[in-house]
């Protein structure tokens, strides 16, 4: 079992999306993480999607997704060939002077401040998913109020592309 | 007509982000984005739907979501009380001199370099759909190769939370 990352170009349309996750949850596949947004055709969507499973699962969901329709291409994106970049938003709550200790703490590890109110903060994040876990991690003692992670999303490198 | 970010804390179960799009896709409710993540609590998982109407149906589309099993919370996030972000891998395919003045352009507008090989360079930025949009535009004289943009996701500002 390991995570592969499923990049699918489909039809901007209507009923793809419930599709696609009918599929998962017929067939019993994990939906770890999932984003759906535009592309640069605005004909077109693209969903990608962080699963699970072995070789011979991972070709089987492939190419049930390859057969539904609307879906036009499904990518595997392969190890060392592709980067993977998550988006965290994270909300502190705590008191001033903790606040602008955190603050430090969580530039240094990539993160940027997105609001700032009396007694609460909230930093974002774009990074590896081990990035976003270490900020969390280092949240947690510091007054972690909440947490809303897009979950992966991640492009092949070089000349390939899945436009 | 307006875009209406919904914010969903659900069980971190199989087949509740069918329930969801299944539920859009019959009443015929638009997904203009959608990402689905872990949350601080493993048992949860928060689904960030970005969709537009009037506010007799966006009221309609929330009463009809939280009816569904394993949805625990349903909110809109208000006008000037949240903050929305959307992380964006964009790739740009041209001769080195080129990508070399474009990615000086791109720093300037937020984006940061994620992969860079012979003739073919990624970049990542994470700010609001209008600075996504406006990167988007800037690329497209310079050799816009492929896109990937999560759509939206949001938390509320303050001590407000949604966990």
């Amino acid at each position: 079992m390991r995570n592969q990352l499923l990049s699918l170009l489909v039809t901007n349309h209507f009923g793809v999306l419930m599709r696609v996750t009918n599929l998962f949850s017929r067939r019993g596949y994990n939906i770890k993480a999932l984003t759906v947004g535009e592309t640069e055709n605005p004909e077109m969507s693209r969903i990608t999607i962080l699963t699970e499973g072995d070789d011979n699962r991972i070709s089987q969901i492939t190419k049930q997704l390859e057969k539904l329709e609307d879906v036009h291409r499904v990518a595997r994106l392969e190890d060392g060939r592709h980067i993977a970049r998550e988006l965290l938003l994270l909300k502190v709550s705590a008191p001033e002077d903790d606040l602008a200790t955190f603050t430090d703490r969580a530039i240094t590890m990539g993160a940027r401040p997105a609001n700032r109110e009396e007694g609460s903060l909230i930093l974002e994040l774009t990074g590896t998913s081990d990035q976003v876990d270490a900020l969390i991690e280092a949240a947690r003692t510091a007054g972690l109020a909440e947490i809303c992670r897009t979950g992966a999303t991640g492009m092949q490198t070089g000349d390939d592309t899945l436009a």
